[in-house]
């Protein structure tokens, strides 16, 4: 008796003694002790303004509602870039896409994608037995040697690039596009040859990933779920055609929601609620000049393909039932850039070797918003062009030739606008505090705030120079790491 | 035992059959089976991006935010005109203002106001006993005659009209205002002479409409807080000064979060949170030409004075726990103009004998979202000027003079910038759901939409004339009900 007693107090003892230690050491690394699935949904073309909870009108999108209603919803979250080649090398690497030697959309035929030295999420994910999958669309290299599984990834299914670079894009004289095939790992699956094969996309990405968990619930995953919808050219399954008050582009809206709603309905099939961190968000905001094809920014200026916030300020909801607070909006500065870091630290998994741009947010993720983790963004557009930088509520565009769709004609039925011509446009100081719209041109009564911004785009130009100065006469795969 | 048994099953039975009667006759009426207390947070000159649910950057509004989880926020929610005087008569009247006579802000010495002919919520709520009282400013005419006990308040303490119509406004050449005074009742009470003063405006407000809620917690109320601020000019208490990383408007803005909670507090300390139907919105947009003194129209196209949807467009926040869904963001459009036909529903008041133009939205707020109660809305300004139409998400703008801030310097620190000219907007259709910052003129592609917004616009010009058309020649004193 005594010494079962005896025993029974030590095991008692020790119980706690290991619970403590594990809260203990939790809280010093300031993670949770379980290390989480990683669920990260990556949008094409999707816009500020295109989900309910972030006002997308003639549509609504439950499931992401939900998610936000159990999560965290960002209203100054941002992508890398404003287009997507650049955008995905800087949410997978960490880094501003000008680091990585990358920019813009990769076309094809192009012989350059990420280079394989550079670490990804899927790679940093797997010094810790991740199982990694990605279902969608790719675009950082079509050649064999940049195709996912060299980066990391267990398992594809998806698309190479973009599905408007096939026979059918509208300016068939301009671009004369190859077929477009769907990849399976590294080979070749079927075509893609209209809109009802493209109105399978989402679909089947979303069956792909479901079948991906049920493989995987018992280890550790990163599931990477980059939708190539709802860039164009849209498409629904017949399940969602016709069903939303606005055309074509609230169905695809609806099903992607529904997609969202099928990985949340999997994971918690397989009891993984509470130990998966889900994040969705988009590459860039909406194509403006499609029109009645292309999202909202929500009143956010201009759109893809500018550094205005239309073009990078994206939706952004994250959920981890009894990690991230439920129901909370946040407004700190944050980019696809710092995922990377804060899987890392979540994960504790060890940084990329090379330098990255990410900063981690682990306690601003739990709830901690006494900090700022991220205190400024840099505006790089084009090969290596820094066109504004933001410190806080602060914004300083410099002069620059830009797109400017406004006042534009845009297009409709799916044919883009006419496309627009540069304009230069000049420099300017916004306070995004009142004017998120970036309309109010305060330069001349903050001398002090302009001389901080410019130093900051200063130590970025020693970093990363910036074609815009001609400062050192070299283009951006001299500036930034080879890539090809 | 046979007998009691028998008594048990019938009391069981009727007792069944009476809550079963109640559920059919509430769902019948589609109101819930107990009269609510309404509370109305009517704020000046706030604008659309000003709350952290909607993406204020620069302080936290808590209470607000946990209201939206607790409740419904609404993203298409319209202020009846983007200006003080004409917003809150057709908040409380249910009618368009030019209906009523009204437009713009009434001076301190106009004479004329609300025409105390006009039935106001609180008269209407009055039929059902409530207890009604109003604690901020009123801005209906500071006449005796039109005061708030005039018009169906039991209480009144506040301001009269807007706090910047003092004798320190900076156009102190332009407009010599007589001294400002708190209104007691129908009486004269202490003076706001200087910032000092102003400063008590937010915690003597909520200190008064919290007693109110403790003396009337027994019956039925109407308590509806139109709070001064954050109308320039900007003044915090000492709690909340230098408290925000905004300056001072932030601070004034947690301290109207912090009235919120207040209020909030006193309804759950006294056991009335599932009983009371609260709603936050405000009368207009921010006023842009103060610049840093100025809220937020996040990223709408300009402000107050304005029929862009910067002006009109409304944070709204609705609670009432077990019957509005928590958490949901609801896109429908409503308008200030539909709460006093919901707030009638709700109590089962008459609805006042003249014609208004609310729409009564009692499913919508219970989460039936199946329908929409509201079609169509009309941009009036000025006196009598049909601006714009609005049929779901269209918006149709007539060619029309109005000011323009945008290009032009804002003010800083309290000054004004320079007063803009008037600006010749031109005739352009907006489509809402992919262009809520009005920057894409779609006339020339939707010809039929155009048509029908032309026939709404002609339908509303025979009810209540239009000043641009030069139609009648009559001012809108002749086309409203005569107001003095």
């Amino acid at each position: 008796m005594m010494r079962s007693s005896v025993r029974r107090k030590l095991l008692l003892f020790l119980t706690i003694a290991l619970v403590f230690g594990v809260f203990l050491a939790a809280q010093q690394e300031n993670v949770p002790a379980k290390t989480p699935n990683i669920v990260i949904f990556f949008i094409d073309d999707l816009g500020y303004g295109d989900l309910s909870a972030y006002g997308a009108l003639g549509y609504k999108t439950p499931n992401l509602d939900k998610m936000a209603a159990e999560g965290t919803r960002f209203t100054n979250f941002m992508a890398a870039q404003a287009v997507c080649s650049a955008s995905r090398a800087a949410l997978l690497t960490g880094c501003y896409p000008n680091r990585l030697g990358l920019s813009g959309a990769l076309g094809p035929e192009s012989k350059i994608g990420l280079n394989p030295d550079e670490e990804t999420i899927a790679e940093v994910v797997k010094q810790k037995g991740y199982a990694t999958g990605i279902f969608g669309k790719w675009h950082l290299g079509s050649k064999e040697d940049f195709l996912p599984l060299q980066q990391g990834f267990d398992e594809y299914y998806g698309i190479p690039y973009s599905h408007d670079m096939w026979p059918l894009h509208p300016f068939q004289a301009r671009a004369k596009y190859p077929p477009l095939y769907w990849i399976n790992g590294n080979q070749q699956d079927q075509p893609i040859r209209d809109l009802e094969d493209a109105s399978q996309l989402t679909p089947r990405i979303t069956g792909k990933a479901v079948e991906f968990i049920r493989r995987n619930k018992n280890k550790p995953f990163f599931l990477y779920i980059p939708h190539p919808l709802p860039h164009v050219p849209l498409a629904a399954s017949s399940k969602f055609k016709g069903k939303s008050e606005r055309g074509i582009f609230g169905d695809v809206l609806m099903e992607l929601d529904w997609s969202v709603g099928e990985i949340m309905k999997e994971l918690n099939a397989q009891g993984l609620d509470n130990n998966t961190l889900v994040i969705f968000t988009s590459d860039n905001g909406p194509w403006l000049n499609y029109g009645d094809h292309a999202g909202s920014s929500g009143g956010f200026r201009e759109g893809k393909g500018t550094s205005f916030e239309g073009g990078q300020r994206e939706p952004c909801i994250m959920r981890w039932p009894g990690v991230v607070p439920a129901g909370r909006v946040c407004n700190k500065l944050l980019s696809t850039l710092d995922i990377l870091p804060t899987v890392a630290k979540l994960t504790g998994a060890k940084l990329p070797g090379k330098k990255i741009d990410g900063i981690p947010f682990v306690d601003l993720l739990r709830g901690d918003e006494s900090k700022n983790p991220r205190e400024s963004f840099l505006y790089y557009y084009r090969k290596n062009s820094l066109e504004a930088v933001r410190k806080h509520n602060w914004k300083l565009v410099f002069e620059h030739p830009g797109r400017m769709y406004e006042g534009q004609l845009p297009g409709k039925n799916g044919q883009p606008g006419a496309a627009p011509e540069d304009h230069l446009y000049p420099k300017a100081l916004y306070n995004l505090t009142r004017d998120p719209g970036e309309r109010y041109n305060v330069l001349e009564q903050n001398p002090e705030i302009v001389a901080e911004l410019e130093q900051i785009a200063e130590a970025a130009r020693e970093d990363l120079g910036d074609d815009l100065q001609k400062r050192t006469g070299k283009n951006v795969r001299e500036a930034g790491r080879v890539n090809d």
